[in-house]
C-alpha cells in the first residue's frame, strides 16, 4: 500500500516502531505531546476511512501475529509465575492486581497506546481507557477492553490476549493510516480476577453503577490483608481523577476478545466463538450439621455423618445438573473436626450452579431448595438413599451468597463479530455459543452494546500455568476483533446517515 | 465392718482418708516409706481374704460412688477443658500427653497410690505401675489399668474414669483390710489417645514388644513441633529407669474399665458391656487425580470432577460397609485448589473401614481397591453413576496406613467380668459387645489374659467436651472392675490348687 506522506507520519512511524525483545529491559518509548494526540480529529479525507472500505479492503487491516505474541510474551515479563514446559514464553503468570508487576504492565499499556495516538484516562477505580480519535469526536468511542491482572497461577492468555489484540488493532491503525467515522478505545480493567481484591470484574461494575466505589475501593487484600484497593491504587499511582462511572466515561460498545476457557471450541474444531452471552449463575454456601462420634464405636444408624450427607448432596447436585442440561460444581468443602476415626459433624461447601436461562439457575435453586433438607433428613430423593443404611437426622442451611443473571449480548454487536469471523476464516469455522464465566464486559453490556470473540485453548485449560493459545488462534481472534470494530463503526455511520439521528447515544 | 486393730491400721487410716475438696489446691499428703509398702507380704491371716469371700462378702466390699466422682472431677482441675454446662463439673478436658497438666495428674497418682501401700515403678515409656502386695508376691500382679491423657477436645470420662476406678479398688481394699492372693496392680499408660504424640496406645504397645521403643521415643508432638517424647518424659521426670516392657512388668491380667463411646449400651438400657473383644479395622488414604477446569466454562462431560468423584466413593464404601455389617468412616477430606469457580482436580480422603472379625475387613478392602477404581474410570458401580453425566477417567490411589487385627479377649478375664456384672447388677443389665475403638487392653492382651467393662455415655458421644457418664454407671462399672479382680484373683489361687501350678505365668 503506498500513500501520500502527511504530517503524522512521523508520528506513525515512531508509533509503528518494533518493540524491542520480550526478555529485554523495558525501552523508554518516546513520549507524545497533546498536538499528536490529537491529531487524527482534523485529518484530512485522504486518509482510508472505514465507511469507504468493501471486504477486501478490511482484509487488508491486517493483524501481525509475530508482533502481537511479541506484545502478549513482553508483557509477561511482569508477574512471571510457574514454568511448565522448556521455552522461554512456557511459563504461568502471577500478576496480581495492582501489584508492582501489574503496575508496569499498566505502564506499558499507557506509553505505548499514547505512543500510538491514543488520549489516556484513569479513572477512580485504576481503570485506563485509551482512546483514538475519529472523525466525529463528540460522540463516544467503540471500545475494546479486557484485563492485564491474572489468577496467582494463571496462564499468558486470559485477559491479557484481549488487551494486546486490543494494542496491535491500534497499531493496524497506525500503520495503514486508518480513519474511522467515531473515536476507537481500548480499555484495561482494574482486578478483573477477583484474586487480589476478593470481588470479580469489581472496576466495570463500579464504571457501570452496580456496584458502590467506597464498597469497591475498601475491599481488602486476600493475603496479607494490610492494603486495601484504595491505597493500592495510590500507592503505585493509578488512583485517577476521573469518576468511575459510565458518565463520565461512555462507550458506544464494548468488544472483549479472550480465550473460552472450556473445551467446546477445540472439540468442535472451531476457530471462533461467536458469544451471544453469558449464563446465569448462583454461589450458595451449604452447612451441614451432624455430630461428632467415633467412627469405630458408632454404628451406621447411630450416627448423623455430615459428609457422608453433603457427598449425597454433591451427587444429587450433579444429577439435577444433568437433567436440567446447566452445571452444578463443589470448589470448596471444609469439614470438622478433621480426624482419620472422627465422623464429620459439620461439612460446609460450595455450590455453584450455571445456565443458559435465568429460569434454569432458578429452578435448579428451587431444586436444591426442596431436596437438600429431604436429604438431610434421611429421606430417598431420586436413589439418593439406594444401599445405605438410614442414620439420624441432620439439619442442613442454604446462603445465596452471589446472583449474576443471564447476560444477552447487542445484536449489532453480535452480527459484527458473526460476519467478521465468516469474512476472514470462512463459513465453518466459527460456533455460537454463550461464555460460562464472567467477564468485564457483563458490566459493560449494562452500559452499551456489547459482545465477545473467544478463541480456542488446549484442553480448555484456564487458571493454570499451562493455559495456553496457539499463535494462528490468537491472531484470529485478533483479526476478527479488530474487523468487528470496523464493521460495528460502518454501522454507526450507516444507521446515522439512514436515522437521521445517532444510534447508541447514551 | 469391726476388725482387730493391727500394725498396719495407722497407714490405712491415712490412707482412707478423705481427699480436699476438688476445686482446693493440691494438698500434700505423707509419704510412706518403704517398710510400710511391703507390709501386706507378711500380713496375718486374720485379714479378709479374697479365697475365703463368698458372694455376699464380696459385695461388702463397695465402691464409694461420692470418692470416685471426687477423684475424677478433683483430678480434672489439671487440664479443665472447654465448658458446655453450668455446673462446675461441666467441662471438657484438654490434657494431652506429658504436658505439665499430666504431669501434676500423674503426681496425684504417685502419691495416692503410694499412699494406699503401693509400689510405684515408672518405665521408660512414663508408665505407671502401681502394685499393692497380696500373699504371693513372687507372681504377676492382676492389673486394672487405663489413662490419664485426653485429646485436646476430651471429655472427663474417657481414661480418667478407668484409672481413678483403680484408685477407688485401692482404697475400697484398704478400707477393708482386704488382702488378695496375688499383688494387685493400676497402671496409668502413657499417651494413649495419640492426641500430642501421633500413635494411638504407644506406650503400651512398646510394654507389649509390638513398638521399637527407639520409635515411640522419637515421636514429634503434633504442635508445635518442637519436643519429642522422651525430652518430654525427661522434662516432666518420668522417663524411668525400668524397662517399658512385658518382661520387666509382668502382668497376670489387665481389665479396663472405660466408657463405652458408643450408643449401643444406652439404646439397650443396658448398664455394663461385657467386651469379648476389639473389632479389627484398617485406616487407607485415598487419593483421586483429575483435573482443575473453570465450573462455568468446562461442561459436565469434559470434567475431571475429582470431588464428585469421591463423592461417589464415599456414598459406595457406606453401601459396602452396609452390605457387610462393617463400619467404613471418611474423617478427613482436603481438596485442590479450592476455590468456588474450579472443578477440584485433587482430592485425598481418609477411610477407617472396621468390622469384629478380620474376614469381613479384608473383604470391605478388597471390595475397595476393586471398585474404586472402576468408580473413577467412570463405570457405574452398583447404581453409582444413577442420573449422572459421564466425564472424563481420573486416576486413584489406594495406600493402607494402618492395620489392627482383630483382638479377641481372655475367656477368664470375660467370665470374671460376666459374672460379677451379674452378681452386682442382676440378670438383665449386662451385654456382651466388642469394642469399636482401640484401646490399651489391645496390647496387653497380646501378653497377659485381658478384657474391659463398658458403661454407657450420654448419646454415645465421646472424644467430646460433652461426653458425659452417670454417676451412678461410674459406680457401677468401677463396682464390676473390682469385683472382677477378686474373682480373677480367686480363680488363680483355684487353679494353682487344682492343677498344682500356677496359671498365667509368664
Ligand atoms: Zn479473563
Ligand atoms: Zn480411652
Amino acid at each position: 500500500m503506498s500513500l501520500p506522506a502527511s504530517r503524522f507520519t512521523a508520528a506513525l512511524r515512531i508509533a509503528s516502531r518494533r518493540y524491542p525483545a520480550q526478555r529485554g529491559a523495558p525501552t523508554p518509548r518516546p513520549h507524545l505531546g497533546r498536538e499528536h494526540v490529537r491529531c487524527f480529529s482534523g485529518s484530512p479525507r485522504w486518509q482510508i476511512r472505514t465507511k469507504e472500505m468493501n471486504d477486501d479492503l478490511m482484509k487488508d487491516l491486517k493483524v501481525n501475529q509475530a508482533r502481537l505474541m511479541e506484545d502478549i510474551h513482553y508483557t509477561c515479563q511482569w508477574g512471571t509465575g510457574e514454568r511448565w514446559g522448556e521455552k522461554p514464553t512456557e511459563t504461568g503468570m502471577a500478576r496480581l492486581a495492582l501489584s508492582d508487576a501489574d503496575k508496569a504492565a499498566r505502564d506499558w499499556f499507557v506509553e505505548a497506546t499514547e505512543a500510538l495516538g491514543c488520549k489516556v484516562t484513569v479513572d477512580a477505580m485504576g481503570n485506563i481507557f485509551a482512546v483514538r480519535p475519529g472523525l466525529r469526536n463528540d460522540k463516544p468511542p467503540t471500545f475494546v477492553g479486557s484485563h492485564l491482572d491474572t489468577q496467582p497461577s494463571g496462564g499468558r492468555y486470559d485477559g491479557i490476549l484481549g488487551v494486546t489484540a486490543g494494542v496491535e488493532m491500534l497499531r493496524v491503525f497506525a500503520d495503514n493510516w486508518t480513519e474511522t467515522e467515531y473515536p476507537v478505545g481500548l480499555v484495561n480493567w482494574t482486578n478483573e480476577e477477583g484474586a487480589r481484591f476478593p470481588m470479580s470484574m469489581v472496576a466495570s461494575g463500579v464504571w457501570a453503577g452496580s456496584i458502590p466505589i467506597e464498597a469497591a475501593h475498601s475491599l481488602r487484600e486476600v493475603h496479607p490483608g494490610t492494603e486495601t484497593m484504595k491505597s493500592e491504587l495510590q500507592r503505585i499511582g493509578y488512583l485517577g481523577s476521573t469518576p468511575a462511572s459510565y458518565e463520565s466515561m461512555p462507550m458506544a460498545a464494548h468488544f472483549e476478545l479472550h480465550i473460552e476457557q472450556g473445551p467446546l471450541l477445540e472439540m468442535a474444531n472451531k476457530k471462533i466463538g461467536v458469544v451471544t452471552g453469558v449464563q446465569a449463575y448462583k454461589w450458595l454456601t451449604v452447612k451441614v450439621k451432624g455430630r461428632d462420634t467415633h467412627t469405630g464405636t458408632t454404628d451406621l444408624k447411630s450416627r448423623a455423618d455430615a459428609l457422608l450427607t453433603a457427598s449425597k448432596m454433591i451427587l444429587h447436585s450433579h444429577r439435577l445438573a444433568t437433567a436440567n442440561c446447566a452445571l452444578a460444581s463443589t470448589g470448596i468443602l471444609n469439614l470438622k473436626p478433621g480426624s482419620t476415626n472422627t465422623v464429620p459433624g459439620e461439612v460446609t461447601f460450595s455450590l455453584d450452579i450455571r445456565a443458559p436461562k435465568d429460569e434454569t439457575v432458578d429452578k435448579m435453586k428451587d431444586s436444591i431448595l426442596r431436596d437438600f433438607p429431604k436429604i438431610a433428613a434421611g429421606e430417598d430423593v431420586e436413589g439418593s438413599n439406594h444401599g445405605c443404611t438410614s442414620g439420624l437426622s441432620l439439619e442442613v442451611e442454604i446462603v445465596e451468597d452471589f446472583d449474576s443473571p443471564a447476560t444477552n449480548f447487542h445484536a449489532d454487536c453480535i452480527t459484527a463479530v458473526r460476519q467478521s469471523a465468516k469474512s476472514i476464516l470462512g463459513p465453518n469455522q466459527s460456533m455460537e455459543m454463550t461464555s460460562g464465566a464472567g467477564h468485564d464486559s457483563v458490566y459493560a453490556s449494562k452500559r452499551c452494546p456489547t459482545s465477545m470473540i473467544f478463541v480456542p485453548c488446549r484442553e480448555g485449560v484456564s487458571h493454570n500455568p499451562r493455559e495456553f493459545c496457539k499463535e494462528q488462534d490468537c491472531a484470529s481472534g485478533a483479526q476478527v476483533l479488530l474487523q468487528s470494530v470496523v464493521r460495528f463503526d460502518r454501522m454507526r455511520d450507516e444507521r446515522r446517515v439512514s436515522w437521521k439521528q445517532e444510534p447508541y447515544t447514551l
